[in-house]
């Protein structure tokens, strides 16, 4: 379209790498190959216009798990708006999937993860930890029932932020943006990094898995969980103070709450309960330290 | 570009199925992967202008071997005017490799497969079934040297034919094009496919590889080669009888042979040495039909 910039965004997501071909629905492998690659473009503020899908599989799940595949992706691609534009398929002893998605950002206003500055306060949407929470329900044999539903719904079936990601590139009020993917810890080290900046989180206000109690321990593990936990899609930014004040708590339908602010000391520092700063300590995904971790 | 159309292409290149570690050097497989993607690009008459790589691979090649990998791919990059504008990287106990080329081409120049007419001409450029002998070469304890250089090189480092189709495309003269990644015998039954229509072949006019002799038995092989043998990455094309006069024979830098006619009848014929029409069988490269092949 006139006035717009195109760009585009690729994902592998494989077997035994990022899902289990026995532990996940063939529906939810389709729709979250889709969500996770869209949340990429979610996170520059673009609008998903269409993708490509890369799908190499063995023979034996050319049937019924490939129409379960297909149904749970062509799901996502209605409910994002997003159309099958081409791809190619071949055939492999595992299932290996690597989705291509094109999108459209209003020309100047694709937000990139370099644009932080020092004073910028931090936010991040929705909660998080609760899709690692879900990881862990889908492979426990005694999955604990009431957070199952969400968490698992999180873990299987993640929501990309294009509503969020759109209104704040419309209006201009992000200067930093990246989606969460790999947990907080690498994330927002990852942002820092291309801003040249450091940042001090708060864990008082980080918002928690919805199972959150008073007990301590519980408390501690959930902060570790939203600290750390992967695959949440939430969107990660940075607003300059002067817009932070008129942020509504909820924009693009999601809630957006604030965790810290940017620095220009370089180092990443968490304040504890009480709020005394510690140095923040990487513990999230990433497939080349964690290459022994199969289960993400 | 204003005036020009985007187009995309992505393709797949897997160990142990397009390429063997231990056969395929690494640089060869830097190069061939971006070339395989870069041929779909000029088998729409556009040209490629940046690409995303998808690439997961073992722990243990993330030195040498990525090294070769990353120079092979890079000297196509430049070669072909193509730059790397982002892509994602995983682990996984094979080479996976997952290509993306987005490529633009003046509005409404962009040539399908769907548009063969009958009586329109079938072109083929350079030669075909070299490839599948390199492989052969490449494959075997004892290749023969005369041979080995030109159909090793055709295999392992070919040229896309972008010059070709953009001459094509810009001078409006192909009304259906395809690139042969799989076997002529394969490829023309899909262009004919989309088309809605046949194709009487002459197999006196095929561009057989070089090594051909006047040996019948050499010839019958050489033949077979050219029907069958895949990874040319030359171009099919259809061209109406009255642009076909005055085609020469050498466009975009190589030469391109008139092999048949688009027929009405939408049957696959091909003329024997006697000029005698036989029904011609599919022999090429398929995934799902020869998923027990794992030489390509």
């Amino acid at each position: 379209m006139p006035g717009c910039e195109a760009v585009l965004s690729c994902d592998w997501f494989l077997e035994g790498t990022h899902f289990l071909r026995k532990k996940h629905p063939p529906a939810a492998v389709g729709w979250k190959c889709l969500a996770r690659a869209l949340s990429d473009i979610a996170a520059m503020g673009a609008e998903p216009r269409y993708f490509l899908l890369n799908l190499a599989l063995p023979e034996e799940l050319t049937g019924r798990w490939l129409d379960d595949f297909l149904t749970g992706l062509i799901r996502g691609a209605r409910r994002f708006h997003c159309s099958l534009a081409g791809g190619d398929t071949t055939c492999s002893e595992k299932v290996l999937i690597a989705l291509t998605v094109a999108g459209e950002v209003t020309k100047g206003r694709a937000i990139l993860r370099s644009g932080a500055r020092p004073g910028d306060i931090i936010y991040v949407s929705g909660r998080l930890g609760e899709a690692q929470l879900g990881l862990e329900a889908l492979l426990s044999k005694h999955p604990r029932r009431r957070w199952r539903s969400s968490a698992l719904r999180k873990h299987l079936y993640p929501e990309p932020r294009i509503a969020l990601g759109r209104e704040l590139a419309q209006a201009g009020l992000a200067t930093a943006m990246m989606d969460l993917s790999d947990g907080l810890s690498t994330d927002i080290a990852r942002l820092c990094a291309s801003s040249r900046a450091g940042a001090r989180l708060d864990s008082r206000r980080l918002p928690l898995p919805r199972s959150s109690s008073a007990n301590e321990a519980c408390r501690s593990r959930d902060l570790a969980l939203a600290l750390h936990g992967g695959d949440d899609y939430e969107l990660l930014f940075t607003v300059p103070p002067r817009h932070a004040k008129r942020l509504p708590r909820t924009l693009g339908g999601v809630a957006v709450t604030p965790i810290g602010e940017v620095t220009q000391n370089r180092s990443i520092l968490l304040l504890d309960a009480n709020g005394e700063p510690h140095p923040l300590s990487v513990g999230g995904w990433d497939s080349f330290r964690s290459a022994s971790r199969t289960n993400r």
